[in-house]
């Protein structure tokens, strides 16, 4: 066997990839900017050149056993994305097949927080966990989920989309994904930002987020506030992670995860979201689960966490045959 | 090994137990109610005499090789009910190990609904699926979850306890479980009883149900009306359809089932409450989902279900060693 993989993880707003060992050290890795191209082939062009760059710096060329990606709503039996509601490019996108194709190595794709969620159970808090549910508070907010040691794919390769769970029936967010509510409009980092404007128009004490241009808030301004001792930073915070808890409390009663692990950007805000978090979890858990799901944060570093996971599908990567007429109407 | 098992499901009203064979037939059944004793010794002297009447009946004395118990919160990996939310008598309840000793059968138990979810993927609508959720519309609101072929038991052995996600996050009716806007508050028998009377009370069209005394309408009660036309108990049936389908969708991203198998009175209701579900779970859905998850009826007569899943695990039953004082403290 080849004694690497290439780790993929495809974000709304960076691609990152990285060469992985077979003992899950991450040789080498660098990222390009997803929504750059506005055709899809453009960005795989890109992509490649990076990649090809990236594998000959570290001499291992002809080396790389298989590809593994790590994508928002990549499907883990088709190998394609469906419905890529953060991504740029028209769907469905034949990803594996592109990939495969493109570098002439066998590729194997999942949605990235499965993705996480795997580099999670192989190499961070995840360990000697077999039921556990992975969410990720990135641009959105995604979720692995593993029961009985095993990603959950459901019968058709896309379950573990908690981020579009309902949390608010009435007078929800409009979402990427076209409904109204879900979890992903309030507890990822656009989420913070839009709760931010919300708080700003609908209240009027002072916040030195009234400093800024209030269309380009962003969560990390939030956090700073927040750090500095402003109070309706703070209560934004304080709403994010109450929603969270909640909704993961309703996660609970489905699987009864021994864990949650948290990761991405918003999972490094320490107990401004943790401490309420961990408060509306559990008031509002069933008492026979009270103080049972830990909440615990990602123990692996943040494009780490990703390429590892991807790369752990690389080793699975079997070759396809290529059904060419597919590919050849994308690139 | 011994030709017979004894299936016994427990529930908030009656516990019917049957005596089946290794092809799956219900060779003799019969049942008692459940909340006629305050004490759990009691109850478990009178099913004791019932079902060895019923063993004896047939001729099947000596024949049993074990026993397997569905019952509201029962634990598959402790045999216990820690929180007998809809039951009379003081938790935690050493069920597998009281029966053992009762009847000197090994006795293996689950959750109500995973063992209908076991009976209906042996037996029922559910054989050859590997992914799909049971509801069992009762008293309360039961789910069996299954992934891969599996049932999901959760780290604990409490996990699909669907009945009590969060439906209504504001003014949400109390339920047993002691938290408010619980699913099964809205879609149970009970569920519906209480819209009934809710709905008489905020409107004031006619209805057939004015002529009942308020505070003893069923379910029953409703649907009898809603079949002879009555408008605001066909009302009732769409707020319930319409709440269950929303509170499934939610259900369909997490592990993306195959089907969902409806089971219990309510279920035998018709288009009545399948037409609102269908219609809000279709609508609610994330897309890449919309028209996969079906729903279908449970194929199996009402009593049998339960019987023939409680059943299916007593095949596995092993016999335990007996941690006596805590049988003691019980009987």
């Amino acid at each position: 066997m080849k004694p690497y993989v290439l780790g993929i993880d495809i974000g709304g707003t960076n691609t990152v990839f990285g060469l992985v060992d077979t003992r899950g050290k991450v040789i080498a890795s660098s990222s390009i900017k997803t929504a750059k191209h506005a055709r899809f082939a453009d960005y795989l062009d890109e992509l490649h050149t990076e990649a090809t760059r990236l594998i000959e710096s570290v001499d291992a060329v002809d080396k790389v056993h298989g590809i593994g990606i790590g994508a928002p709503n990549a499907n883990y039996y088709t190998g394609t994305i469906e419905d890529g509601v953060n991504l740029p490019w028209p769907s469905p996108i034949p990803l594996a097949q592109a990939f495969a194709e493109k570098f002439g190595i066998p590729t194997a794709v999942t949605n990235d927080a499965n993705a996480a969620a795997l580099g999670e159970m192989t190499y961070g808090a995840a360990r000697g966990l077999k039921d556990f549910i992975m969410i990720t508070l990135g641009t959105g907010v995604g979720s692995g989920i593993v029961i009985n040691g095993q990603v959950v794919y459901g019968h058709d390769g896309f379950a573990g989309e908690l981020g579009h769970v309902i949390v608010k029936r009435n007078n929800g967010r409009l979402c990427g994904c076209g409904r109204t509510g879900c979890l992903e409009t309030y507890c990822s980092a656009t989420g913070v930002a839009r709760t931010a404007r919300e708080f700003l128009e609908a209240r009027t004490e002072p916040s030195l987020l009234r400093n800024l241009p209030i269309e380009s808030i962003t969560s990390k301004d939030v956090y700073d506030a927040a750090m500095n001792g402003d109070q309706l930073a703070k209560d934004i915070f304080t709403y994010t992670g109450t929603i969270l808890g909640e909704a993961m409390a309703d996660m609970v009663v489905f699987s009864s995860p021994e864990a949650f692990i948290l990761f991405g950007g918003l999972a490094k805000s320490g107990d401004l979201l943790m401490k309420p978090l961990r408060e509306a979890l559990e008031k509002n858990v069933m008492s026979i689960f009270k103080g049972k799901a830990k909440v615990i944060m990602s123990e692996l570093k943040e494009a780490d966490a990703a390429i590892l996971g991807a790369s752990a599908l690389g080793w699975e990567a079997k070759p396809m045959p290529a059904p060419a007429a597919l590919v050849a109407t994308v690139l």
